[in-house]
């Protein structure tokens, strides 16, 4: 066997092995009863520390030097080569003590977040958060001194691999030069006008269910290959043959399940169309995170919040909610009140039910955050003070408490430092896509409209989908969009859509 | 570090990974979409392969040997030893390669079962079937060799450890000699008194579930660790922490799920049961699946099939379902009623809805069957028709077809040949058991009709749960009945409660 070829078959099995830890992610989300979370925690521990094991293995460095000698490799081969060195370079960064203690530590801190969160209670989870914090700091350093990056830069680089931290503040500039006025524009634009009808409720979570369904099937989720559920937070997991995305129902208002489940169908059909024959090694898997939120946010954001989108959608939410409230459905449920509804654009607190021109600003205040916390500029007692003066300042309101501040999201509880940049630069990547997908065929909206997604989503599988990790994100964008990640593109939505 | 405490360290990592291969399995049966099924089956193939690795590092060998020749180890640790060799014989006599291509046949197997069950098509699945059955002959073999027993034994240790084949054969024989003609006696009796009545349904699944739910929660299930879920086949999965239980409902007769979910109520309770400070470790572990089965057919057959059960349980169907269908609830809902109809003995064609007379039968037929199989004496194409003919010799009845038949078990589809045999050796074991915790407690069975189960569940947490693997299991039954198994007990319960 040449050394590639054990390298493939070496790392089928470790990803194989990440796949059942994903299960167990989903399943501790999903399905597990709360007094299962500590063993939980051992469990994904463990499977971490057998991954670990096996990509730091001396003998997995000797055949990756032989490998890079080897003739004749193409050139998904040689990609798929790059791909292992980069995790075995993340792998050997941190000792295998370190990859259990964080993964025990963001265990214990995910569950008890689960609590916190709902009660607004920082005080108490605050401990489990330090030490998270501190041992994520310790593999920040030990990474950024094995692969020459700044800490934070290290994290950086397992979210949204090779994105320098001087490119996202750049893009992020760019962002804050022109989104403050931008956005009061809009603001006064939409207050000038009779405000869109909200759709009178109560929406039983069934019911919303079952919509959501109905709308992944027309994105062509295949429900033989994956499953909708609850979870407290929306995601998005599982593999291309078992893909398992969740929402959160409130029956008060049925558009953040729905908006959550669109989102998800994005990132499920991103894995759904990796390139099948590179399946379980690392060439064969998606890029990073920025790279996956395009996907997401290409298809929340783009897609189903065009009045195309609504011309086609509006008569099935009109029918799965509109006939029960009302008899007729009534004018709420006319498309061009629904698409004006959901494109209000008004700061919040929750950075998920956030619209697509303040959500930049949630994600601005994170990455200035998580910064602070990984460089030790910011201390976790401060976090909830700072976090209010943030948004105070980026969105001119202040949460009423920590529930609707700092502890909203899961990512810093369950370890995650370092992933929130991806979904600004997500938003970025997919305005570039759609425009692209846009101008290589003109009939794109007209065939949403009718509730036709095929040409979008052929168009994302041919230069997203289909060619996993074969070249790094910023060559990808490159060559799918014809020029490198900019602002240019997001901005012109922006101004189509909301000041047009 | 002692050679001992090394072991402990590598045998927690070894169980911890045990556990989540546990919950790819209860995931496939009850959440998976059948798209993710060979994916599933070569991350449990992965899972196993891992353990294995571990199981039959010479390392381990030589801490086994060290240990074995330190001083000052307790009973427990001792027993700890004497159960981890044994793992590490059964993991050595056994090549990597056929671990992963028996868990992969059998995944694979499993997985068109569900299916073909439901058609009642065995052609179809015969050749799966014939690739894990050859696997399988080909590891009791190398098992057979590598313990000094034959093929059959070699798997039958793997269920239940240290039973005999021959001491098998002689309660086996026992049973036949006696409960072929009580039978009889049973259906004569009980055809010349007035039938029972059936209550009225049909019974509303979610009804079902909650009835089912304040049941395993008298019996002290504990849903901060655990749920009930719904599969095609009824089973009991997880951890102490995280027990998974299911059931399936038939909207026309609610006897069965419920007797499902008390009957794995009693497998969950064992395992909650174990002795918390031993685990992860091997002697923390339950016995084999003969005191398994003993421990749910106690709650099962027992407990729940008593007039007392009734007493308790019988006002709760009551309210679960007869206000509904009568407005008053009627006969049908009289505690004698219901006792008299879950005692009803009459031969039937599926093993897991048989009554306590009849369901020997069904397991002589499995064992008499899976001994061909593996000793090459049976073969696959003639299992259909052995089938029938041996359900028409030991119940006189012909299954109609195979889904009600040869294909109505998981068990040999999921690869698990000499499992059988242990429900009813749970059987005898429950029997002797709970004969030694009434004559303990003269109380008990009052406390029963009341609802309270605490005397029988303390009995078995002092004389079976709370030992784990201490003692092996022919022992712990002497120590907790003061008598060797046998049919004694479980002929008397019989005849107590069918020919009183």
């Amino acid at each position: 066997m040449s050394a590639y070829k054990d390298l493939e078959t070496r790392f089928a099995r470790l990803f194989v092995l990440r796949d059942a830890e994903g299960l167990l992610h989903w399943d501790r989300a999903t399905m597990m009863p709360p007094g299962g979370a500590e063993a939980r925690g051992g469990q994904i521990a463990a499977l971490k520390a057998v991954q670990h094991g096996m990509l730091i293995d001396p003998a997995l460095g000797e055949l990756l030097g032989a490998a890079g000698e080897e003739a004749g490799l193409d050139d998904w081969q040689r990609a798929n080569l790059r791909e292992m060195e980069r995790l075995r370079r993340h792998a050997c960064a941190l000792p295998e003590a370190l990859v259990e203690a964080l993964a025990k530590a963001s265990a214990a801190c995910e569950a008890a977040w689960r609590w916190a969160s709902r009660e607004g209670d920082f005080a108490t989870i605050r401990p489990l958060l330090e030490e998270v914090l501190a041992l994520t700091r310790e593999a920040a350093g030990a990474k950024g001194e094995a692969l020459g990056l700044t800490p934070y830069q290290a994290l950086l680089d397992e979210h949204a691999p090779g994105m320098a931290g001087e490119e996202i503040d750049r893009l992020f500039t760019e962002l804050s030069d022109f989104l403050p006025a931008f956005t009061a524009q809009v603001i006064e634009r939409q207050r000038s006008r009779p405000p869109p009808e909200a759709p009178p409720g109560p929406f039983a979570a069934t019911a919303q269910r079952a919509l959501g369904e109905k709308l992944m099937r027309a994105l062509s989720f295949d429900f033989h290959h994956g499953r909708l559920d609850e979870s407290l937070h929306p995601f998005s997991a599982g593999t291309p043959e078992d893909l398992r995305i969740t929402t959160r129902y409130d029956e008060t208002d049925f558009a953040p399940a729905l908006m959550a489940v669109l989102h998800e169908t994005g990132h499920a059909l991103y894995e759904r169309g990796l390139p099948p024959p590179w399946r379980c090694q690392p060439v064969g898997n998606a890029l990073g995170m920025d790279i996956h939120e395009s996907q997401s946010l290409i298809v929340e954001m783009m897609v189903c919040r065009s009045p195309e989108f609504f011309a086609f959608a509006g008569p099935l939410m009109s029918q799965a909610f509109g006939a029960k409230s009302s008899g007729t459905g009534g004018p709420a449920w006319e498309s061009e009140n629904l698409y004006r509804l959901n494109t209000r654009v008004r700061p919040g607190f929750i950075r998920v039910d956030a619209d697509e021109v303040t959500y930049p600003a949630h994600i601005i205040l994170r990455h200035d955050l998580e910064r602070a916390l990984i460089g030790g500029d910011l201390d976790l007692a401060e976090l909830p003070g700072a976090w209010n003066e943030g948004m105070e300042r980026l969105l001119g309101i202040t949460p009423p408490g920590d529930a609707e501040g700092c502890l909203q999201d899961i990512h810093w509880f369950d370890g995650a430092f370092g992933y929130f940049p991806c979904y600004t630069l997500g938003a970025l990547a997919a305005a570039q896509m759609f425009a692209q997908a846009k101008a290589a065929d003109p009939d794109l909206m007209a065939a949403i409209a009718k509730g036709k997604f095929k040409p979008l989503l052929c168009w994302l599988d041919d230069h997203v989908h289909s060619r996993g990790s074969l070249l790094p994100a910023s060559e990808l964008i490159e060559q799918a969009t014809e020029k490198p990640l900019g602002t240019e593109q997001f901005k012109r939505h922006l101004k189509d859509r909301y000041l047009p």
